[in-house]
């Protein structure tokens, strides 16, 4: 079952608001993405990594704001993100014992590229890395992600990159099939102006009879199909969200509590071993570099106009999530299970 | 178009757990309801308190948790209840700018009822009142509820009670249609045990394209149907949930911040209009009166066992805001719109 | 014992910023306070009224943030402060079985101003009032604070405003002397602008041998010399904070949280019974009235210069406690306990 | 000037409880504490570990609350004790580029042990690990602590254990002078029973001019003494509280607050560049290994009865950060900088 046979991609209909160009958080301007990917034995993981803009994240600190809808996880980075409203870091995503070592490398990726653009070499700075277990498939013991990966992601990151079961998504599971990264957009019009949502999902949550895609209880006709076992939810998504509209850290975590409702719609139950961490950054607002002293300009959108944003974020990340399920290619879990792409159903 | 032309009372098919007795937040043991319902000219409004326990709330100060999903709502005693975990009155419900006469009527009941027990009497108490608006059928500038209907709600309080356009529902709109007052249980095994999450909510959130009920888009339909105008999201939803699972007051908040999907399944975006405020108790468990000087015991299911319990939260909450549009009458609006009753659609 | 007795006012030495012209929340431009003080037998209370601008605040709404250090308190408005990240009304302070009744005239106010300024009527509106329990001077459970009593506070706030034993201050205790309303600022130089701190309290808290004076223990001398018992530490204290230097909602609560920093100076322990709940806001930055559909432009500071508000915050709020105790009158408790005046000690 | 030139420890006095037999941490039964410290060139850092039981951690899951004052900080592993109210490891400090390192290593730890405890090995565990910057003594960037560091700290853990400039205190600053690891406990006594709260600082914030022991501006004769220039208020403290008195998680995290008074009164003005993060557990109630499916049974104190415990972690902070001051000997900085120890200005 290789991934060529289950078709060319196809974007599953989610909400009524457009998509950008990619249908895919590099939609907003300066956004890349890169991975890593690691397969030899049992190991089935790796890193993906979210750059919010170009040039340093360190000469740019772009506003920013984490939400925690179930907190069974071991993200890092989100105290000083609450407190100071920015970011400090590209945003990698790894497994759930690795996190320590993809914190330890975006340090070191801090530090080299403070040397080599001139910037004042910092002693301080706050990496921010999400995770979710991918032990069902991958033997997570060995903790396989190491500071190459996590630098080699970062020199890869593009606008354009894989989705599925690559990079943190090589061996997460979602509703019983093969999770992955996913990726979408939306246009939200504000004024006489578009915005763009983009969400970037690591897929690992839900449980097989919850999956709903397109208004359906796909999920209810696969586990028949299958006669697959039920099991407890475990695991986790991390969201990232994207935008370039003009927002206070404040309101950009109004906008990224907006994720529930895409995980919701496509099935999720937030249960006990869920961990789900949400962290969104807006490229229109930077808190500058560190040294700055001037007033910092901050540019906000009207409250009464946020409605857009949200349903953006909402659509965005339902469409990732499905993105992340439909992009996967089949894998097969360290107990011999067969995870299956949403694709090969649909 | 009367209440009786709807036909008998149906409830919608929701999830997959079983239902109490009651299919009611009093299925949990001790918990009654109450209405005071006020109808004059312009005036459509009320109060609706839910009591968690025989005899004073003072004396027993049952487990108690909150959680805030949307902030644009004026519920008040939320900043003790987060500090000590605990409730120390009834909840009484009603419209946004009545919240202080409610929050008044409150300490009346509950000096009264100290004075009646033989309690010492209180220099302090903590007054819990949640509202929604209710401005597009109720004159709500009117401030029309005042002390005697909330004694009155709380004096009339049982295990049966009115369900749609009653008490605090009275003049409450839900996805375009008429909302109000909707209540549902849903039992939890856990072990060898059943535990109940019984959830009653005063609707009043949501856009008519967005409904969704037993899994099919009857919000686009009735829209068609209608050729109703599209309205923002506007309004709010207060979320009571009540359980006898014995949970800490951490725990229960986990339970509580489940009604999200509750409320996402049946079609809320989470609009920045619409202040979406829960708050839960446990009968297990209760901190005892104030004096109280020794230990507290406190029994608590251990983490791993509480995924019924969320999923029951959230069912219970799904089933409840539909119950509350099943139950409602249909009303006529100040701009003379017609709020229909999901009823004459379904 | 008069208060003339007393001598004059005097200020006693806090920290190494220099203050405003009038010492006093009302430095920073467009603050007003107003009182309404209430005596009548037992009944010794009243209300404190902070306008945070000129005109109607509904329409300006200014930038607000809240921090809760000990959260047994009553205080109402604070879920939308944190949401919304503004004001709507003036801020009240009462007695704490006054706070529904308090929060209530605010909506009176709210609308009758809209009315008599051509605004739109609103159908919302969210009262803020804080509270601390002066049942040891006052017949607490008489609730004798009334809507008249609260607008007349309003109506007649200025930037001059008497302090010590009157509005809401009338019948609290700090520290086991006579507490209320105190008030002191401090200016923070950032780059070659000067800003100021303003801060208001209504001080209830704190163990008389704990209390601090100029870096002195003044609390354990007095004890000693009234061979008072010791007490526990109850009651509460609000701190309400303002600010004309630009500040992101974020940033005010950064700067409202070192209020703590004062209160500790002072001497207190954080008591379990003292609910400590700050509200502070900044006149640079509104986000305009809510029909505004534009962009909201709010200039805010660089994150590192903020050190002096922080201290100018700290020191503030110190001072201002101090004031309450130097300039309250001293007053009989119902049980006959007379809670002195701090001057007469100093 | 060594450290033996600074004469026997001498503990200064603070507050008015008794403190427990060795006025260390460790005098709560079964708290461990050990170090790593590392010296060679310009490197001066270290990892300084707090065992919270005896045995491995997963299996016994203490109950935990955190805090964050001041959220400028890289702490890890708070996000999921908020959520699920234990520690699954042991906490670990150490200085701000090392934290993924030493999280990193706790997972070897925690997979190491429960392989030899024959427990189930683990695919989830969540570190924590505070910090704060040690860069000016240190060479931060060359990040010195490595696994082998944090394993050695762990198992050289004991009752009785090295304070000062020791572990993750070689190479802090605090006040100007020379921070360090300090400790120190107190004794709550509540109906019949002593309770210790124990408490371990790493010491790394504050003004010189600021700092206050035994009631005394004793910075402010320092930094004259020494014609020491002002600095802004940098770095961070990390403090850790422990106790045997029986709470719950949210108990738990309001006698942790607390500490916050003990900075205070040491004289931290809670600059912006200090990162101050408590973490603190209970050996009295514990989750249990995971697989635990029965009730959990908490036993709590009332909460009236808590003020004692209010009292002593503060009390214990202060003391520890003085404790830390005293202990350490002085050290030069990168830039020649003496920071001397504050034994030898008492």
């Amino acid at each position: 079952m290789s991934h060529a046979q289950c078709g060319p991609r196809r974007a599953l209909s989610v909400g009524s608001l457009p998509c950008g160009p990619r249908d895919s958080i590099t939609d907003v301007g300066g956004v890349t993405v890169g991975h890593a990917t690691i397969d030899r034995g049992d190991v089935h993981t790796g890193v993906t990594v979210v750059h919010p803009c170009e040039g340093p994240v360190l000469a740019r600190r772009p506003v920013a704001a984490a939400h925690v809808l179930n907190g069974f996880g071991k993200t890092c980075g989100l105290v000083q993100v609450s407190e100071l409203g920015c970011l400090e870091t590209p945003i990698a995503l790894t497994n759930t014992l690795c996190v320590g070592r993809a914190a330890d490398a975006l340090v070191t990726h801090a530090l080299r590229e403070a040397g080599e653009s001139g910037l004042p070499l910092p002693t301080t700075v706050n990496p921010v890395v999400g995770e979710t277990n991918d032990g069902r498939i991958n033997d997570i013991r060995n903790r396989s992600v190491g500071e190459k990966d996590v630098l080699a992601a970062i020199a890869g990151a593009g606008a354009d990159f894989a989705r599925g079961a690559v990079g943190a998504g090589r061996g997460t599971v979602c509703f019983g099939l093969k999770g992955g990264i996913g990726s979408a957009s939306r246009l939200a019009r504000i004024g006489e102006r578009d915005y763009v949502v983009g969400v970037l999902v690591q897929s690992n949550f839900g449980r097989m009879p919850d999956l709903m895609a397109e208004g359906k209880p796909v999920g209810r006709r696969i586990a028949e199909e299958l006669g697959a076992a039920d099991r407890p939810e475990r695991g986790s998504v991390m969201v990232v969200v994207a935008t370039d509209a003009p927002l206070s850290s404040r309101q950009l975590g109004r906008v990224v509590r907006r994720a529930t409702v895409g995980l919701v719609r496509c099935g999720s139950y937030m249960g006990h071993g869920s961990g789900d961490v949400f962290v969104g950054f807006t490229t229109a607002n930077s808190m500058g570099a560190e040294k700055d002293r001037g007033l910092v300009r901050l540019d906000c959108l009207a409250e009464e106009a946020l409605d857009p944003l949200f349903r953006a974020c909402a659509e965005a990340c339902e469409a990732a999530v499905l993105d992340s399920l439909m992009e996967a290619e089949p894998m097969r879990g360290l107990d011999d299970t067969i995870y299956h792409s949403l694709r090969e159903f649909l």
